[in-house]
This record gives C-alpha cells, structure tokens and sequence, in this order.
C-alpha cells in the first residue's frame, strides 16, 4: 500500500468480488446494501488509487483491467469511468503514488558512516522491489505497452530524487560531472540488478543489498581515483567507516582476495609502470 | 551509415532536396528525369533504410517525417509508402539495422589482456554513440514516442549480445548469477554513462572508454571477492595484463589513491574485523 497518509478505506475487509451491474452513483452503492458508509468524493478516489496500485503492482498493467480494479475496490465499472477516464490515467496515477511512496523511503538521517545509511536506504529499497515490483518492472525495462511522456516523467523523478539524497549525503560542495555520473550509473546499477533479480530471485535480498552499497564504494574509490579534489574527500569518508559496516567488510574481503596467490604477485606487477617508457598514465 | 553490406546507392551524391510532386510509380523517377538507373525492389529497400537510419540517429524520431526520408532519398513519398506502412516500421527496421551494426562491433579477437580487448571494443562503442546516438538516445532513456514491442525487442538483443560477447571473452565455464548479474550491471553503466555523456559531454571520450573498462574490471574484483570460483581465474586475468593497459594504470592510481595520507591509516583500520564481535562477514 503505497498512499503515504494512510486511507482508512482501502484497507477494509469491504471489497465485493462480485460487483452488481452498473451503477453509475459516484457516492457508491446505498447504504442499505451494505453497512458502510458513503465515501467522499476524494476518498473514493483515493480508494480507488490505493486498490489500483496494489493490483499494478502485483501484475503488468495488461494483466489488471477496470473490472479487477472495480471488483477490489467494491465499485462498479462506471464508477471508475466517473473516477478516471481509463486504465492508462490509473495505471499513471497508481505510478505516481508509488513513485512518491519510493523516493519517500530514500530519505535517511545525515547520521553515522556513509555506507550504513546506504544499506539502510537499499534495504526499504529492495523491500519495495519485492513488493511493487512484480508489476513495475516491465516498464522500467522498456518494453511495456503503458510505456508514456507520463510515466517517463515519473521514473525520471524518482530517479533524480534519488541521486539528490545521495549527492546531498556526500555532502560534496560542488560535485563534479565525473561524480555525478558515477551516481547515476550506480543508480542505474541498482535499478538492473533489481529488476534481474525480481526475475530470477538467484540470490538472498541481504547479498544484494551489501552488494549494492560495496559496488556504490567501489566506485566511489575508483572516481576518487582520477579526482584529486575527491580525494581528498575520501579520507573522512574511510575515517567514519567501521570494521563491521559495509565498507570495512568490502575492505577485508578485497585485502583476502588481493593477498591471494597468484593474485598478489600479479597486482604487485602491474602496480610498477612499465620501465623506459613514458608513463601513459593521463593524471587529468 | 551502419548498413554492414555497404549499400551502392546510398552515399550516391543523388539525393534531391526538392522533390517534384508525388510520383507513386514505384520503380522511382524516369531515367529521362535524372541520369541514374532504375534501382531494383531491394535496392531501393535498402537505400530508403539506409537513408532513414541516417536521419534517425541524427534527430529523435518525431523530427524525422517521412517527407524528410524521402526527400534526402531523392524519392517520392508515396514511393517510401509503397515500402513501408509507415514511419514506425521505417523506424524500426532503422532501429534494427543499428542494432545489428552495434553488435556487430562487440566482437574481438579473443587475443591479448582482457582488459585491452575491452578498451578497443568500447572505443568501437563510444564511436557509435557519437554517430548514431542523438537520435536514439530517447528510446534507451525510455521517454521515447517511438517505444514499441518491436524496439525493445531490438535493444534487448544488442545487451544479449554484448552480455555474451563478454562471457565468451572471459571464458568462465560455467558463469554463476552472481557474475552475470554482474555484467548486466555493468553493460547499463555503459548505458547509462554513454547517454549521459551524449547529452553533456562533459569529458573526454577517451577517459569515459578508459573508464569504463576500469569500472568493469573493478566490478570483476569486487565479484570474485565474494565468489571463491572467481577468485581462482582472476589470477589468470591478471597475469594476462600489463603495466600500461588499463588494468594496470588502475592498480597504479589505486595503489596511489590508497596510501595517501588519512587514507591509508583509515583503510588500514577497516581492514582489521572489529576485535571482541563475532565478524559479521558472511562468507557465502
């Protein structure tokens, strides 16, 4: 349920699975049909959005149709005709709801080492991923037939929303272009991988969510690497870190794995530029 | 031009600003009209793909009409109808041709460091983004009017393709999901990376190839840090690369990006577990 203030109708053990034929009353059935109160204008809307976005998001948009979305919400057809002009304008709305339910859930405390508040942020992500996904992921891979302006717009947005709360706890004054386009690709990162896994679950939720937040620090080092003003960033960053967080375990397994043999001796080679030659190495 | 049999027709200095009013008579203009012979069916196919596929990577599709197309064709409209139901189907018989080019530069010689082969095929890459992508670009960002089955399908094939391309050339035998969802990260960090570069050009083409490579073999490490059969063939990739390619150039600024002062003592503290707690790394 993505609606951010709660309604007090949609979660009721009132749906009609078998709605009666038509009837077109925007205020719903009489209340002589059933013991409920009328619904307002507004939140039969809502109501209506909140049984939509949970249909939609369990099933690709071609798999729900007006009269699922009717049947849940204990509404006839016309009555979501009077609400919304179609499948598409609920489908968007749904969308948007869950677009705002999700980049909701990417705020988090300024507080404690860097790569905590990021598993903290892909955990909440990831539980969406199971719970919405399902029926989102066909458009975030492109090929669903609800593909619009309208819904671009709305990945963009949570996708900007999110490389916002990322830029802002790095807390970079003015970061640059390379910076920003290693967040996007990790954000990118993030969206694939999850949608891979949605499809085949090869792998338990936690690996994913550590996995993520090591590969956003990798490439945190590696930008840091060909900026010298990041730089200089990274050392406070490293310094709030802790052993058992993220970063510390990814710094553990990569000293094993790089201490390996075979490995070492490899890496200790590579580390030398080649002798008697000039040093191809582009420092900007 | 990323019709790989190269078309005879289309670099033809023929292509006529102007064209008279429509002249429906299939088989093109009178011989008497211009001095050029009559191309055949498949010719003409093929010149208006040719020709199409050209503006299409140049402008997003609803920039492109088919009076455009059959203008820089030297052709009629109604002649471009005669081949094609529409715009959408020149569009993605375009699309498909493109595809088809693109995959086509994935492939390399499975000769020499890993890492220089995949720095030539990005080069290759990046090459195509710059000549085809202006117009395609809003079709991968998926905000596209253009959006259909038949174009995803397309797009689906070229990551399927360099998804194998790259398998193939680290000849794991039996890849884990692990690693797959690995290159499919990173095959939508070159995505993503390429269009926003397209839409900025914020650095250098050469660094964003030298980078992403770098990023790919990064991905490569920090994957086999978690998988044990990974690690045992990172030691092969390894003694395969040298000092200069792009492996080495980032073992050397890491090495130099990690013993910075405050870094290095900071890395230095994490690579220790935290003493007196069970160590929380999971190892499988």
């Amino acid at each position: 349920m993505a609606s951010r203030t709660p309604s007090p109708t949609a979660a009721r053990p009132e749906r009609n699975p078998a709605p009666g034929p038509a009837a077109p009353d925007p205020a719903g059935a009489s209340a002589s049909e059933r013991p409920r109160r009328r619904l307002s204008v507004d939140e039969r809307r809502e109501q209506l959005i909140a049984v939509a976005l949970e249909l939609f998001s369990l099933r690709p948009p071609e798999e729900v149709s007006i009269d699922d979305i009717a049947a849940a919400a204990g509404a006839s057809r016309p009555l979501v005709y009077h609400y919304f002009p179609g499948k598409q304008a609920l489908y968007e709305e749904s969308l948007r709801r869950a677009g705002r339910e999700l980049a909701g859930r990417f705020e988090e405390p300024a507080e404690g080492p860097l790569s905590e508040r990021l598993h903290r942020v892909m955990g909440r992500y990831l539980d969406f991923v199971q719970s919405h996904g399902p029926g989102f992921a066909a458009l975030l891979r492109g090929g669903s037939v609800a593909a619009s302006a309208g819904t671009s717009a709305v990945i963009d947005e949570v996708r900007q929303a999110a490389h916002e709360q990322i830029l802002s706890h790095l807390a970079i004054p003015d970061p640059s272009p390379g910076l920003r386009l290693t967040v996007r690709a990790w954000i990118a990162n993030a969206e694939i991988t999850s949608l891979e896994w949605l499809a085949e679950r090869s792998l338990p939720l936690e690996e994913l969510q550590l996995h993520l937040v090591q590969e956003f620090v990798a490439s945190l080092v590696l930008t840091a690497a060909r900026e010298p003003a990041l730089a200089a960033e990274l050392a406070s960053f490293f310094a709030d870190e802790r052993p058992d967080g993220p970063t510390g375990r990814l710094v553990q397994d990569l000293a094993g794995l790089l201490a390996a043999p075979g490995i070492a001796e490899a890496v200790t080679a590579l580390a030398t530029p080649a002798p008697g030659e000039p040093s191809p190495q582009a420092t900007d």
